[in-house]
């Protein structure tokens, strides 16, 4: 039975991109879905692998790459894709973001022409390939890498070489078994010289799977989730391959074995290269927020169905979404969904504008990678968090692989480290927030933020170009008033959340140069900011957060939906801020009473919602068979 | 190399059962620990009945029944043996607690010399049974089970029957394959008056393993967690048992044909019977405190060593453990595992003077039950967060099922729910906190607390007994001084944890009595104050783990290790005060003065702290066999 105001809500969940996403839905679920049974190691890989080559036959690998590399530039709808396979196999996301998304993109990215030759048969999935970044002894800090690249002018080549255990590439999905050719992350070393990390493709198996001469290919093994990947470990012993393999778009080698490259920094080369490779980022997020709408459409139905307890002096069981604790476990998670899923659209247009070149200079790129980073880390704790609080949510029945939250915790579980650990990644953004990123890149170090941090606080510098015109525009139109609550309107809500991000920084500045000025060993002064650091990156992007929400609620049409949605967007925003009341009483921003007065409104919010629950998790549009379980089948055949 | 700083830290830890752990500490590690692999279902159940079968032949089974039932009550000592199965294989954690600890014990506590004649043959695991309590339409709710134990007077017989499908029996250990026996817990009917629910033991299986004519079992297949444990579901048509089945030791059938209890109030019955079944939640508690001591040990061997970054103008890389942020994640949750052992420990103790009945009185039954409930429920949920951050904080690694985070984490996440819901168990010790726990057993449901908090707020009685001596004596010496911060003594400490549990409660009576007052539906007013009544169970079992540590610390001798365990001490108080410090602010009882000094005291007490991390989890005493973890041996080969 149609429900207008869920069509209305899908809607705008679904934004720009809903053809894409309507497109998704109709994947064949049995082949997408999460197997029916827990399979072994080998009978997943396989499954996982006809997943992929189904998926290959789809349009959407092809629109992440440009149209003269073989693609079809749909950058946006491509990453929707993946995102929509987020309430999928988590399995296949995972090796489709590393066949097209991490692979194919280094090729596209890194690479130059006699490269992106490659695309097409890495987009038909007929080149398999793995991205081997990481090493067991250094996964955040690609820097410290220790694979080396030495070009060999003798016979033109260059030498891939694990020169210790410890430069192991590890955790590589695709390295145990399917891959053929790996994109190794490696020091490139031209005439004695070290130029930082870049990217080589290497061989690692022939057609009948054989290792590749001095490659040494180890499997991973079971995991906690993700068992669909094949992830190993790579290890190289003097591996020769031709000097032209080298991606070489950000540094080459020239026929006269000369090391050359459009940028003269170093460290800001290194940034550039990383900073191509957001994509996967961006698509890790998506993805951690479909799994949260997943389990938050799963715990919402079994609690508004499931009854505990019956209500005084009556046989009336009630219902567990209508006991205040449930309400506060999951409604306010249902509203961050819907605020990261609108943070999410925006961050995807974004970067289709910088992928495509229509936002093409370098502070649409370092605002997209800020961003990128920032969303990710959020996202993906919020899906940790939101799928332990509904499996909780759903008891016994909860933890039974039919009902597929078990899958869902396990095979998100790595999302909130790898594509970069969060805590490294909000260190990046409360950098980038401190001023002029730019200017850093020579020396971006330790102790280059804390120099930095000193030049800032000395003159300008908060950064507030990110603060949209929507947003400022509803603050102006709430002029303060003393004699009312100061959270009940939209414009008070940002302006709270928007101070609290301004002192953080503004005192993070202070600190850093306070600690540049002091005689104390760098390292111990920079350590004793680091939770500040984490901080600051965290408020950065709940502002950013719940501004994309309030941005879509004020471009809603007028209609029940919108009055919903805009409910919604209340309780997120009170609850942000509820998260961080002892800042706001510690600071002076709000009144014990106020305070106390917020809390109960939440409450009243998660009252308000109850009934519409079921509607807001129904507009998530996640396609029934997708959320079979055997609890509601259970349910149906009266066994509660 | 022996440190006698970690042999006394493992002393006091250890406590008055060093030796019981000792024993355990010896059982064969290749047998016990994790399998070295995940095994599929059937594989690992076939484990786990060999490693039942083993323990049977230690004393610990027999400790847990009295002497003249055949066993030798050391019930302290076979509950400790189980905590210490938590770090191993925790499917036999599960698997014993079921045989021994809810089958047994139903036998033990609620039979009679007839059913006790089986207990040689049950602690000897020959005859293996299983606890058939939870249906899938009722688990919290007890009462409102569906299953029926009708007494048929012409033929002495009971008919177990399941009147709906709702009725079927859930998520039973052991009656997808092993059980031979269930202790099935259904409304007893005599005389078409139904009593309550009462526990009948039913044969569900013959010696081939066929069900039993009128039993239908089948198998809950596979879960997050928790593998080798055959949890399964059973519903019975019309199943005849003699009369003598029904364990009878609180209500029973006599020889006439008629009903009789020593109990009068129906309620109160319930409750005897409930409460005589504790230690299975004292159990879970132990075992999850101790899965994550395990996790804590791995995450902290790690961080000791894992290095990251290099530290400005240096080649010297950083360990994780040095950082900030690392030493947030991990070092107040090392400090908690110490309070919730101390704490733990004491609660064992209080069950071995009841269950030995050197602690005879309806209020010792009462306080006990209560400490139960809330030390499992913190107990669990700590053990689920721990896990996961120590999941996180070892990146990459944490995910591989080689290095155990990911089997502690998959197989305890259902602590949380089983033996009790933690959100329901915690509103059962916020009843009891309200006053006479007693005097409401006639009545007790949502209204009945209603009544009850008026009753109580109009009269006397926070319930202040549980305050612990040694506890005031610290607080008494400790006279408050207006010009030091209020949180650097231990007595300071002890008050603001105090005061913030007396404040919750009395205020939660004033609710409770204005809510009783209003016309309003009683439901909804209730409903209302859940959230309160969970904090305020919550504040009761943080101040109760608090003074366990402090005491803990108080009788220590001098030396290296008291100095160390009090700092610890230190850490847990102020972490438990900074995580209510928007309580404490909102309530006036601090400064956001002294709120900030708090927070920058715990960051100086994990700097402080972080030089003794490993030899904090060393002192667990956690055999080494059961930590052996490929990331380690990684690390020795020179992987990382």
């Amino acid at each position: 039975m149609a429900d207008p105001v869920v069509d209305d809500l899908r809607a705008f969940l679904d934004g720009s991109r809903a053809e894409v996403r309507d497109e998704c839905r109709n994947l064949e679920p049995e082949l997408f879905g999460t197997p029916p049974e827990p399979l072994d190691v080998d009978a997943h890989r396989a499954r996982v692998r006809r997943q992929l080559a189904r998926l290959a036959e789809t349009p959407w690998p092809a629109g992440g790459f440009p149209v003269e590399q073989g693609g079809t530039a749909r950058f946006a709808d491509s990453v929707t894709a993946l995102e929509m396979l987020g309430h999928a196999d988590l399995s296949l996301l995972v090796k489709a973001g590393v066949q097209w998304g991490l692979f194919g993109g280094a090729v596209s990215l890194l690479g130059t022409d006699r490269h992106h030759a490659l695309l097409p048969e890495i987009i038909a999935g007929r080149l398999l390939g793995c991205f081997a970044m990481t090493e067991t002894g250094h996964g955040s800090d690609v820097q410290g890498l220790l694979t080396t690249a030495t070009f060999d002018p003798a016979t033109d080549e260059i030498v891939v070489h694990s020169p210790a255990p410890a430069a192991r590439k590890d955790y590589i999905g695709g390295a145990a078994h399917d891959a053929t050719v790996a994109a190794v992350f490696a020091q490139l070393i031209v005439d004695d010289e070290n130029h930082g990390v870049h990217c080589v493709l290497v061989p690692i198996r022939d057609a009948a799977g054989r290792p590749e001469p001095g490659v040494t290919v180890s499997d991973c093994g079971p995991k906690l989730g993700l068992n669909g990947v094949d992830n190993g470990r790579l290890l190289f012993d003097h591996v020769r391959v031709p000097r032209t393999n080298l991606l070489g778009r950000y540094g080459d080698i020239d026929d006269d074995g000369r090391y050359r490259s459009p940028i003269a920094s170093p460290g800001r080369r290194f940034f550039t290269m990383l900073g191509a490779l957001i994509r996967g980022r961006i698509s890790v997020g998506g993805a951690a927020g479909a799994a949260a709408r997943s389990a938050l459409a799963l715990a919402v139905r079994y609690g508004d169905e499931r009854t505990q307890f019956a209500k005084p002096n009556s046989d009336e069981e009630v219902r567990l979404l209508d006991y205040r604790t449930y309400q506060r476990r999951l409604l306010p998670r249902v509203a961050e969904s819907y605020a990261l899923a609108f943070a999410q659209s925006e961050l995807v247009s974004a970067m289709d504008d910088v992928l495509s070149g229509r936002a093409a200079t370098e502070q649409d790129q370092r605002q997209l990678e800020a961003r990128a980073a920032g969303i990710k880390a959020l996202m993906t704790w919020h899906a940790t968090e939101t799928i332990q609080e509904c499996r909780e949510a759903c008891g016994g029945a909860g933890y039974m692989w039919a009902n597929r939250l078990a899958s869902l915790k396990a095979d998100t579980d790595i999302f909130t480290t790898f594509e970069g650990d969060n805590t490294v990644l909000l260190q990046l953004v409360a950098k980038g927030l401190l001023g002029d990123y730019q200017e850093t890149f020579g020396d971006l170090d330790t102790l280059g933020i804390i120099r930095f941090g000193a030049r800032l606080a000395t003159g300008t510098v908060l950064e507030r170009s990110a603060m949209r015109g929507l947003a400022q525009k509803i603050i102006d139109a709430t002029p303060g008033r003393p004699d009312e609550p100061p959270f009940t309107t939209r414009g008070a809500q940002l302006r709270l959340v928007r101070e609290r991000e301004e002192h953080l920084v503004e005192t993070l500045a202070i600190r850093l140069r306070r600690v540049s000025e002091s005689h104390a060993d760098a390292f111990d002064a920079f350590n004793r900011c680091q939770d500040h650091l984490v901080e600051t990156a965290r408020a950065h992007i709940e502002r950013v957060v719940l501004e994309a929400f309030a941005a879509a609620v004020e471009t809603a049409p007028a209609g029940e939906a919108r009055v919903l949605l805009d409910r919604l967007c209340d309780l997120h925003a009170l609850s942000t801020i509820e998260r961080h009341k002892a800042w706001y009483l510690e600071h002076d921003r709000m009144s014990p009473a106020r305070t106390k007065a917020l809390t109960a409104r939440v409450n009243e919010l998660c009252e308000q919602l109850r009934p519409d629950a079921r509607r807001l998790v129904d507009a998530y549009g996640i396609p029934a068979a997708w959320l079979t379980t055997e609890m509601m089948s259970d349910h149906a055949a009266g066994y509660w």
